[in-house]
């Protein structure tokens, strides 16, 4: 197999973008890493997108030529495919570039995510957020994701001692690191007595423990490692991708206090990058709530079982701390624009390892980890990136 | 790149299969695959889906791990990844599998296609169709994807002297080749006059002349070429599997009697594969309307622009023709189950190829075609397939 690398990223603003269309802030985003790593669209031979839900959200299914349509490119009938699996759908379209590149069959892909989820109203969101879900088995019983979420939480909290306030902090942090990302969806800072004091969603996950339903676009172009150079001088190579998957229905697992598939995702990714959890300097994690952050410390392997709540609470996390997680705001502050997110993710880790990270830079970053999660947890995907030699 | 060979196949039959769900349908396919290719479950690396409109028809997103799961293979956490690019989604699917395959990253991959679209009204069934064209330029002014082939076939009439009775030929050979097909949706024959007789959908279509909305599934095993014979005596070689797409909206390009899409996607192939098409005895192509049968066969190369009318009234694509087109009813009589088409489109073939094809069976078939299509073209997929050796 090829080395693949990451040549450039771009990405939109996360929010609520009233005033721009899907298509707009897709082609925002793959313009931006097109410029960042050198290239004219003429050197592309693929592009893939990941986004969940376009056809209830928008009424537009087979939205890749979509895009590259308004993108200018349809003269040229390059292969564009969408990637959907929920909430993960940004991570999945990476790991189809890679594999294209990998593959040798194509040398430069455009990686894209793309999510317009607040042209419909909250309620609508909601319900299709819930499709990420087992529909016959969850859904359809009245359970929503963070009810699923907080069956999770409820029964780590009874397992393992973790509190109420312990959860909260995982908003206070995501928002206080979101306050130095210009592309976040909210930059406000929050105080613990704000998220203890939030209306309940459900219990224990109060309102400002779930991450909100954003607008927004991520890019990256992918390409062979041994030719990164002519296009950066810092290119980031892919060191692993993988994805792995497990039941759809919360009530078909042994263990709910932890995802077997992110479990599985980082042993094989850590295992083919032949590193630690301990070597990863930078991690952008998946919280879309309070208690994902949580498990996700824990099933990654950067805290024991049980432990995450403590040790999230002490600062190991934080910055200054052994790994910082989250710099970007996370899904929770920078925003939730599903098929995006898995995508900013590695956006935001190749800007740390270039260095380019400004205020919120992590000082001596080498090595990067993403992690994205469909559901709850039926699917998660590991990428570990890396300073390209 | 490693060659990637077929080593299984399988399908349910396709029509209006209500008392079975879109994870039966799914299972039943993907597991007659594995069967065929002599494989088990736990030889397995990847699932590959392809859909087009899970959320809409049956508000469930996040179906590939869904699928994994009721196959009882969620405890061993493989990667699972749903594929959309409108009705062409079951091809890109199996393109992303022989990506993975040609990569080295996996070996053993199953590609499955699955839609469940009887169990709307038809009424939302034609709404979701639609949403393969451009929502913004086309579909909100009216136009759905029979409207908008019927412009193209007028057009082709105009330009190349097309009648309407050579359009009808396409259903009534779809329907003679399909009643030999027991996996078909209709396998009632049809007269040209019932064609011509049927109500108007959008003239010059009518009712015959557009495919029916199914359910159905169908998946193959993929492998490497070089140990394919542990698993079959006839290994069947991808010898091409090539995407090109086109702007979305039949307004934006220069001339609509031909879709670039396709021309592009078989002039790669051919050239990869080092074939032309005369070489082809047998292939599967996009009929879901009767335009898009005449128009595919002249973007494919079979026949000069203009000319796919009077040719395919004359027998040349029909049985002891040249080249033996749709021996499984195509879209029209086989079925349109969207995500499916593709995939059943490589099922038919491989089994022409192998010589399992029975009644249908088309003579020293060597080398097959598929063609699959999205939208009105934005999506074109064509595979070529042969004996391997």
């Amino acid at each position: 197999m090829r080395e693949v690398a990451v040549l450039g990223v771009g990405q939109t603003k996360f929010g609520e973008l009233w005033d721009r269309s899907f298509r707009e802030i897709g082609i925002e985003a793959g313009l931006e890493a097109l410029v960042d790593a050198k290239l004219s669209s003429s050197d592309l031979n693929a592009l893939y997108l990941g986004n969940m839900a376009s056809g209830t959200l928008i009424d537009q299914e087979h939205i890749a030529p979509l895009i590259l349509d308004y993108a200018g490119l349809a003269g040229r009938h390059l292969p564009s495919v969408r990637i959907e699996g929920g909430g993960a759908s940004g991570s999945l379209a990476l790991h189809q570039g890679y594999l294209a590149v990998a593959s040798g069959l194509y040398d430069y892909v455009v990686v894209g995510g793309a999510e317009k989820l607040t042209d419909v109203p909250d309620a609508t969101a909601s319900e299709i957020t819930s499709s990420a879900a087992d529909h016959e088995w969850e859904v359809v019983f009245g359970a929503t994701l963070p009810a699923l979420w907080a069956l999770l939480a409820r029964r780590h909290m009874h397992q393992y001692g973790t509190t109420r306030e312990q959860l909260a902090q995982v908003p206070v942090h995501a928002h206080a690191m979101a306050a130095r990302n210009p592309n976040a969806h909210y930059r406000n800072k929050l105080t613990l007595e704000q998220v203890l004091g939030a209306g309940p969603v459900a219990e224990p996950l109060g309102m400002l423990d779930c991450a909100p339903f954003s607008d927004g676009a991520a890019a990256v172009v992918l390409g062979p490692l041994e030719t990164a150079r002519k296009h950066t001088d810092t290119p980031i190579r892919i060191a692993a991708s993988e994805v792995a998957c497990d039941t759809m229905a919360l009530q078909h697992r042994e263990d709910i206090t932890t995802l077997a598939s992110t479990v599985e995702a980082a042993r094989r990714a850590f295992g083919r990058a032949r590193r630690a959890p301990p070597d990863v300097r930078v991690a952008e994690i998946h919280d879309g709530y309070s208690i994902s952050a949580l498990v996700a410390l824990e099933d990654l392997g950067f805290v024991e079982k049980g432990r995450a709540g403590a040790e999230f609470s002490s600062g190991t996390f934080g910055p200054g701390g052994r790994t910082v997680v989250n710099p970007s705001g996370g899904l929770k502050a920078q925003g939730r624009p599903f098929g995006a997110v898995g995508v900013a993710q590695v956006v935001e880790i190749v800007r740390q390892l270039r260095g380019e990270a400004k205020d919120r830079q992590v000082p001596g970053a080498a090595l990067g980890l993403t992690h994205d999660v469909g559901g709850t947890g039926a699917t998660s995907v590991v990428h570990l990136l890396e300073r390209g030699n």
